[in-house]
């Protein structure tokens, strides 16, 4: 088991994700803010809400503010902005003011239905406590102030009585997991057992079937939705909404750490294991369809109905960064990685100020026009980002994930240090300065200065995607081979390391068994996923072929700031003019192919998209 | 404009639809009786239900029993059955009892809500008027005896009284068109003027858009869904519910023929060439979507979603003949045939006592598994046929229908008589005497002797598929090209003439805008439709490539009573046991394919099945 390394004392200092935490808080916090603003989630905390006002407040909007909250904690973590200062703490004067006598805090429970409290198992009031926690512990954190973790420690105090002690609630545990991972995070910053006690329970009240308030005949069936189907340590199968899963597994995760409980362990592992190797996109996107916001079986992965929710995404890296602390191997970061560079990015236009929730991995605007012809109630995902959602959720979520970035780079343990992602950024923990060079993920070199080693193990993970390295210390050559994804350098006290990676175009299959992407192969580089758009290939995307050995060439593009490959094709002989279906006709066209990173699709008007391309 | 033989004057002797016609009088048509018997749809036509008993009658019950009568007259017409006979006669004989004094028929609003008499226009009342009058039509042909043909003008005389005198009823065109075709029927039949009027009344009505009783926000908007958004010389293209809209097209073709309405004639044909030109499977099939029933948009062709109800399909056969009879062209033959083969003759077992309803054109069950993982309410065709369903418009629809195959053998005018199908038989109309010998679809050959043509021109069909063929006269060559599709030969009064089309297999592409479609073909021979089965071919029928110019070999299967094809094709190279996603390995691995016609599909239990396979 290793510790993991907090963003507080890892800098990202440059190249590509420091151009994306930049833009995070030049552009994508304040452009949230803005839109929350604007659709009255943050006027709710005023509390003056009557019937016949505009901007009812929704049940899950304090969530949405607490997740900008955190995001603006992390952000203020390194980069003073007394503006963002000021709107945070705006907010928590005004959390404090109307949070009840008794502890208890929820806009929607406390204005709108105020008899309600706690009687919906459905309605989200300890998702959005949740998150509120979360964001407290972030904000005493940066600040040192612990107004706001005061009031979220009472209402914790609150959750407990009425949970624990009286049993006073219509239901005994969430009907959105969430509080469960904030209160081992709220337990961790004041030291108070009974805080993680109540994730305890929380966890082990899972499963109780008579709890299950969702009616059969909805998504799956209710129980299933909120894995609440079989006790958590039962649970092999990534089931039920996808989010929900994830932060109950992350849930899970912790818990196993801190207690070593193997039942849990196991679970983790099993669950893990049959999301990420039987219904993950290639793009790191979870959860296949929208009805649910689910998972469904084992390699149905369909691409255009894709659901792969941004949250989820982001959930599952939360998730699998868990899993590398209690059982170190490259795996878990080679998954981070995937998910970081694809599923997460796309949710983002490259302005940063407009967001996907949904992440097909095929846009077929026809297609998509048949089902807007037949429904009022499209069943597609949008083509084009936009920059706030009903249900935004993800915007937030968005901006926090990628201010807390540099939690994903190192682990440790006793006798080694665990390098897991790959970012120009420097460190400094337990008495050792990292520093990482590198223009990664548009090369494969990565250039280390390690300081105060003290006779530990600098363990690089080699990607998956990576089939031939060199690797130097002081300039010779290091024979080493990985072992469970991590190439082990002993280091007295300092060293000068070079990891340099074979970056070639990869391309890859799916496995059989899932039937949509059959005979097709996706293009990637390094741990880039690559797209074809049809502004730059024409209509029909389905139809291309890629032409198997034909040369390839990188091409910068400065407005994806990422390299674009061009390389060579065939499309389909034309039918006679006009004709539905005519005699097939020999004798591909060659075309010219033009692939971006899926990351970047979506940024020049909605147009047909496709990841999974014919190789003829 | 031609006039159209009609199959009391054609017998089917042998081949292909001789076995077909049997397995309908010997099984078809006593299944779907005993099914009707079992779900009360045949009881009900003893008024007795009350509430509280089982087998509440449906809206649609009536027109379920009245094309089942309307099959066994046609049966009947040629095969005496005295069973058969009785079972008619009784249901004759209840309709006579409890028809209501004013004429009125219908037993959901004669014995459940009898005080809702023509109140909602979606109820389907005018729809079962219908097919009570082809019914009575038929019977009154078939056995000359007019109890029902009498029971049904009061019937007709009634809802001209509501509807054209009193206008009492809440609507003033049907939800469900049916009876407009069914009064030219009846017009025809008893040579009373009124009922065409009616028809014409009914067709004039449609697109007065206050009469819209659907919703917003239902299927379509529901002006759409049943043809109502438009009047109807104004519409141009195939919309809405697939069924409904053929049997107003139907209607339209039969007074544009009738009267000569230039603008009826030029919206019959922009809707025709509308749906078969952009809308139509590769099986016949129409109405791409379960939404509504409906047609989407052009070139919106799903394959595994496809609904193609077989009720459409039956329906395009029923205007494209009327077609036919306005513009004779053998465009019309060919899409009748494409329907035979293929989307019609898939509805039903190689046993005659199952079918299906949707008629898709592939079959994936884990990703039917993974729909139904989700939803309750299945959004997918089933996989194997059954024996009824509870809304079961297609089996006796379906029996019907081959009954009266012979109607589509012959059209004539004054100066030629065409051939339209071919199949075995023989024909005696207007002092013509025509038989066909020949083993069709098996083979391409067709020889006809004709006698009594006094100067005639015989013009036969050369399908769209058939790329070189010989014609002889007498044993001599005839020269001859088609002339919008027929090849005319003119006979002084009797010739023997053969007719050898050759008929290789034909891989056929799909217009590009066909994105589902893209880099596939359909493998055909003559007109059928081929496939791919799991049964026959594995599993992940997607990743199967054909391989262009293998050699193909015919084999004649005798549980289809047809030909299957086998030739060579390829798989992708496995991908490392386990793995979600590895490196493409190029190099596909040869494998044995074998398609059978498509029809078959789904006679050895649920299984896999692809009609458009990739090429490489």
């Amino acid at each position: 088991m290793a510790g993991n390394i907090w963003f507080n004392v890892v800098d990202i200092t440059g190249g590509f994700w420091e151009k994306i935490q930049r833009r995070n808080r030049e552009v994508t916090i304040h452009s949230v803010y803005d839109r929350f603003a604007e659709t009255g989630r943050i006027g709710a905390f005023d509390f003056d809400w009557t019937e016949g006002k505009p901007n009812r407040p929704h049940v899950f909007w304090d969530s949405d503010v607490a997740k900008w909250m955190e995001a603006a904690a992390y952000i203020l973590r390194k980069n003073p902005d007394p503006a963002l200062q000021a709107q945070v703490e705006a907010l928590i004067d005004r959390i404090e003011a109307h949070q009840a006598p008794d502890g208890y805090f929820n806009i929607y429970f406390q204005v709108v239905e105020p008899e309600k409290r706690f009687t919906d198992r459905n309605c989200h009031e300890l998702y959005c406590a949740g998150h509120l926690i979360e964001a407290a512990v972030a904000w005493a954190d940066t600040t040192g102030d612990e107004r706001f973790l005061n009031c979220m420690r009472r209402y914790a105090d609150y959750i407990e009585k009425v949970f624990v002690c009286d049993k006073s609630a219509a239901f005994s545990s969430p009907g959105h997991e969430e509080i469960e991972l904030a209160l081992v995070k709220l337990w961790l910053k004041t030291g108070e057992k009974r805080y993680l006690s109540l994730a305890e329970f929380f966890l082990n009240e899972r499963g109780k079937a008579a709890q299950n308030s969702a009616g059969p005949g909805s998504w799956l069936d209710g129980s299933r939705n909120i894995q609440d189907h079989l006790p958590v340590r039962e649970q092999e199968e990534a089931v039920g909404h996808a989010v929900r899963a994830m932060y109950l597994y992350c849930a899970m995760a912790d818990i196993a750490s801190i207690t070593g409980d193997s039942a849990l362990r196991d679970a983790c592992r099993k669950l893990w294991e049959n999301a990420v190797g039987r219904r993950m996109y290639i793009t790191g996107g979870i959860g296949q369809t929208r009805v649910g916001e689910a998972f469904t079986i084992d390699y149905d992965l369909p691409n255009k109905t894709a659901y792969t929710e941004t949250c989820a995404a982001i959930g599952l890296a939360f998730f699998t960064a868990r899993m590398n602390e209690l059982f170190p191997d490259g795996k878990y970061g080679d998954v981070i990685e995937r998910i970081l560079y694809n599923g997460f990015l796309s949710s983002t236009n490259l302005r940063g100020d407009a967001f996907f929730y949904e992440n097909p991995l095929e846009i077929d605007l026809a297609s998509f026009r048949a089902m807007d012809v037949t429904s009022s109630n499209p069943s597609h995902p949008i083509a084009e980002r936009v920059r706030v959602f009903s249900c935004s959720c993800c915007p937030p979520n968005i901006t926090r994930f990628v201010a807390e970035l540099g939690d994903f780079l190192y682990t440790t343990d006793e006798t080694t240090v665990y390098v897991n992602q790959y970012m120009d950024s420097t460190a400094s923990f337990d008495g050792v300065t990292i520093t990482q060079e590198t223009n990664y993920p548009h090369d494969g070199r990565v250039a280390f200065k390690v300081n105060g080693m003290n006779g530990r193990t600098l363990a690089l993970r080699l990607p998956g995607w990576c089939e031939s390295f060199t690797l130097t210390a002081g300039g010779q050559p290091v024979p080493v081979q990985p072992e469970k994804g991590f190439l082990r350098i002993p280091v007295a006290d300092s060293a000068e390391i070079v990891l340099t990676m074979e970056m070639p175009l990869v391309l890859v299959s799916a496995n059989p068994a899932v039937h949509e992407d059959a005979g097709r192969v996706a293009v990637t580089r390094g741990p880039i996923v690559y797209c074809l758009e049809a502004v730059d290939n024409g209509e029909n995307l389905r139809d291309i072929a890629l032409t198997y050995g034909a040369p390839a060439n990188l091409s910068f593009d400065p407005d994806i700031g990422a390299y674009a490959v061009e390389t060579a094709g065939t499309r389909s002989a034309p039918v006679p003019e006009g004709a539905l279906y005519a005699p097939y006709r020999a004798g591909r066209v060659p075309v010219k192919l033009r692939f971006i990173p899926y990351y970047a699709f979506a940024n020049r008007g909605a147009c047909d998209m496709l990841v999974w391309v014919d190789i003829k």
